[in-house]
């Protein structure tokens, strides 16, 4: 996979460089996918000028708000890797007007969801709304793709309308191109580490689950308005406050130093299960997991990890609360790292869940199982604050929405999206401008599927 | 799919020629299938000289009444299709002496069962009924399925008790041979739309459901005991009463003209979502569907289809009254229609899901949703009403009870078949000579699974 | 497949010459592996002189007691099996430390079970007890495969401490080396009539479900700590007072002979729906099933096969219980042979549903249907107290908790063993000296996943 991903890479090079020969100025860029699997993009940041994507979501997935909402933030995820990537605004390059054509249930965007995903990538730092189509070819495979003019070939379609509103919002937020938000924390996330895990022989055989896993962590961050970046393994972690690398199962001598540098300035690291396991040539680290100086880090050892079917659930304890896991559960001795959770099922019961060590001037969490939802909610909250790291609007923010900002060096602007199908009205805890209507306000009224959008005063 | 059906007639049609050299006095026939997906045996008709078909459903399917009545109907439909191919009586080439062998579970027919889907070829206008096979081979794939004579090699056997009754009734009907039913009733059936439906990328990808549609349709006549032609879009529509062309969605000018001028001229049309969306060559028409005066003689203009997951369903209020639906629902515009039922939820509440128009002398009504069976009965209940389409037996039927008349220019030959797997007696509201017993009867007694077959006086 | 099967060995043979040609006095075995379906294991045991075979069982399967104990029968089977192919001791060869990485989900043993699948091997007539794999690799597909020592390099590993416990019973044992169960019960495993089945074109088509039928009828002993051996159709029987032949399909000359001859002397036969229908050519006999003799020693005349689908039952009537049964039904005509219970439903209601026959000194049982388990264990329950046939332990035994025993002539020696997750003590109804403690007991308690040796007094 490393030889096609540089293989492929290389080839686009040669692409741009035909190109850069006779015009130099021109800006490179290529249509990215989200989770792609065969390329590792992060590897091919240094090499395009700008990033940009393709964003394919499924609304409205089987008529239930969480998958819904599952979409939205998976969705995010990907803006928040692309704009990450190039650490500057990246371009909606192609989205669906309306519906495609090529998925299993092709369902209509409910009135205002196709707004609210052109505008969600403004939110995460695009500077542009991309469609395709602009027409309905008459015949072939993407025919019946939605697009800004239909087959009946008029301008007074519902979807029109829908689109012509996007653009006039665009019209009054120009200002904002350019701008970027401020993030405190990253989440990395490594193609060679999910090939490394998916080829291998063990643990849950066909699906080790690391991208949802990561969009896992990343939900948290996303359901509170608060700003992250996606980050490759050896990226610069210094200015982040909090860096959470899940199920981190190939470590690279440079990934161990990185990680680990990282604590000893005084960063804060998250990590989870199977972590440190391979080096980069995929050969098992001996001497106890994880590897090396990992082990001083997180002040641990992990000597098994068990694997629970699908039916099964496991038990742990936190501040004398219960919580649910599943999927994984590692036996890990603490060897200096203090004991935040345990075990309360199993022949595992009183081994510990979660551990947090003191490394350098920083702090290092090992999450030795996989977790249901509700347990990430009650450790990152305590994480966060002690952190101080904010959210975009007052907590707590009503189911499905949520807030982003962009930052001009002076002002900031603030993106209310409400990815839920009923109307709400929310605090600001600031006066804003509304940029659409010139208005000063401190709450805001949402529809169903709404977003707006202000400068703060 | 054209070139294949196409080469496949012309292959059958030089084997027929090198017959009727030497033989020319010998009727041909192919012994055809049912929803045979590659050929167009529509366009093989004018080439043969009697349809037969092989015909093996799966009766007693998972041991629920429904799921076996659904068998009784589709084969029905099946026997009406190629009776209706050459308009005269058809012969059963095949069918399953007691069980076949190569279904995944392979279960005996009940007691009656071989009987009674012998005869209910005869009742949909065979005449014939034809085993595969008399005798089970030792060997090899078939020596599992179904014969006159077992293994055993005796005519001892229960199942050749039920063959022999089978062949007595016969030669008490042979009378009835060349008979044909009186229809008011056609449902068109259109091999060159149900590939292009399928090959349409969009909507539900993969099942986009035309044959079952159409199987839908059929029902509601099968269950009251009305007989039905299945015709091509191109059939001579002229002596029906009522035509329903179902998901109709290729529409080459021809079928279009066709549609349109049964209407004009006094006929009663009925169809569905997807109609008149692409012509022959499969290029959607422009100008809004469905095509060109499709729109004028429906009165509408359809601007969306939404598709559902299978979780999620529709509601339709017709007359006052509630009804579910599934899979489809469009946003159709009524430019001239009277609109007979309206959507209850989502955001098209209040926007047409049944529409009615003149046009000509004729009415048009179009459906605009993929309905779940009571919206089908309660708006067929009436329009048969209308039309005074009467049926074989005072209704209502019990469950699982129809019949079927054949018609020799004077006397009616009548089929009363019970699919049920209880005994039933029905009043027939006329005096009819059991042709088995000589008897003069006006109502009939019917054992589970059980076929009795009077002459009318 | 008898070619594959055939060359397979021939190429063994071959190899086996090889090197007994320089050493003449090793003893030759093979690796061999459960249902391993290609090759006929029981054509290959002439030319070996010791059956080992690799043991990988899914223990603690989907958290169930249920599932769970189902690989305990099905893996105690197929020890009997291989140890039944040489009439002596077999050996381990291959078992995992701890947990495997091929499978599904890798679950890791729950403390007590390594020893007790170790010893289960030895209980079922085993002479040793061998590991895949020592050491864990550093790369490749089998890095996480359990290991006698794990990466980490130590003996400190909790899976370490439980072998060098298994290291410590075997030394305790050496004297049962060499010894062999007493059985008086025999069931028949025909990989031909395996094959037969599968390919049979015919009931129910992709699953005929004869291994799991073996497996099922061998549950009723295993439950009990009856001891069995599973045998080929050309068996020399005449030690065994019970013989189960389930779905004896086909039915070769020699086949018919073994099993007429075995019940003529005095055995006692149990078999099923579908004895004796093909040849060993795979023809099917004539003159009614089961095949000549046989309708003769069973009494009986079977004209049909009805297949159920998995959403039916069939009920059976036996001593005026009732009883389940699902997939298949016969209808079976007796001819001589007594009827001991019917079928309570359908339309062969009150026809044979198990019959048994006198035949020269000995009985013939016919099951026609296939029953859901507790049919079964009524059944055997007679049988087995009618032929003395002796448990190893009282009678009842806790749920999960077996035993079975060696003999070496002079002295017996038994394994108690519990695959229940919950500890038990159980009467043992004799003195016994224990083997580990030295200890004389008449009652043994045993932990969750655990296994006692004694020597009887």
């Amino acid at each position: 996979r490393r030889f096609v991903s540089y293989q492929t890479k290389d080839f686009m090079k040669a692409e741009i460089a035909a190109i850069k020969a006779v015009a130099p100025d021109l800006p490179a860029t290529i249509n990215m996918m989200p989770a792609f699997y065969n390329l590792n993009y992060t590897d091919f940041a240094d090499s395009i000028d700008i990033a940009s994507w393709d964003s394919y979501p499924d609304w409205h997935i089987r008529g239930k708000l969480d998958d819904h909402l599952r979409q939205a933030y998976r969705t995010a995820f990907w803006h928040d890797y692309f704009r990450t990537l190039k650490k500057r605004p990246f371009l909606l390059m192609e989205s669906a007007p309306g519906l495609t054509n090529w998925k299993e249930f092709n369902k209509l965007k409910r009135p205002g969801m196709d707004r609210l995903a052109a505008l969600q990538a403004v939110a995460h730092g695009s500077d542009s709304v991309q469609y395709f189509q602009f027409r309905k070819s008459r015949g072939s495979q993407e025919k019946f793709h939605g697009a800004v003019v239909d087959h009946v070939g008029t301008d007074e379609t519902r979807l029109f309308g829908e689109i012509r509103r996007t653009g006039e919002t665009l019209k009054t937020i120009d200002e904002i191109c350019g701008t970027m938000p401020r993030t405190k924390v990253a989440i990395v996330f490594d193609w060679e580490n999910w090939w490394a895990l998916d080829h291998a022989s063990g643990f849950k055989l066909r699906d080790k689950g690391y991208k949802a896993t990561a969009e896992e962590y990343y939900r948290f961050f996303w359901e509170r308005g608060i700003s992250v970046d996606i980050v490759g393994p050896q990226a610069d972690l210094s200015s982040y406050r909090l860096v959470i690398a899940p199920m981190q199962y190939m470590a690279t001598a440079e990934t161990i130093e990185n990680l680990s540098s990282y604590v000893e300035a005084g960063g804060t690291l998250y990590t989870t299960y199977t972590l440190g396991m391979v080096d980069g040539t995929d050969l098992c680290y001996l001497g106890g997991f994880p590897a090396g100086k990992l082990k001083e880090v997180f002040g641990l050892w992990n000597e098994e990890i068990d694997t629970l079917y699908p039916e099964e659930c496991s038990h742990v304890t936190l501040n004398g609360k219960s919580y649910e896991g599943k999927d994984y559960c590692e036996i890990v001795h603490a060897r200096g790292a203090e004991v935040l959770a345990t075990y309360a099922s199993d022949f595992y019961a009183g081994s510990p869940a979660l551990l947090r060590n003191t490394f350098g001037k920083g702090k290092a969490y090992y999450q030795a199982f996989r977790d249901s939802g509700a347990f990430k909610e009650a450790v990152f909250t305590e994480i966060v604050a002690e952190l101080g790291i904010e959210a975009a609007l007052p907590l707590p923010l009503p189911k499905g929405l949520t807030a982003h900002t962009r930052y001009d060096g002076e002002t900031e602007y603030l993106f209310v999206e409400n990815y839920a199908d009923t109307a709400v009205t929310v605090p600001l805890g600031n006066t804003y401008l509304d940029l659409e209507s010139g208005e000063s306000i401190s709450e805001a009224s949402l529809n169903a599927f709404d977003i707006r959008i202000f400068k703060k005063l």
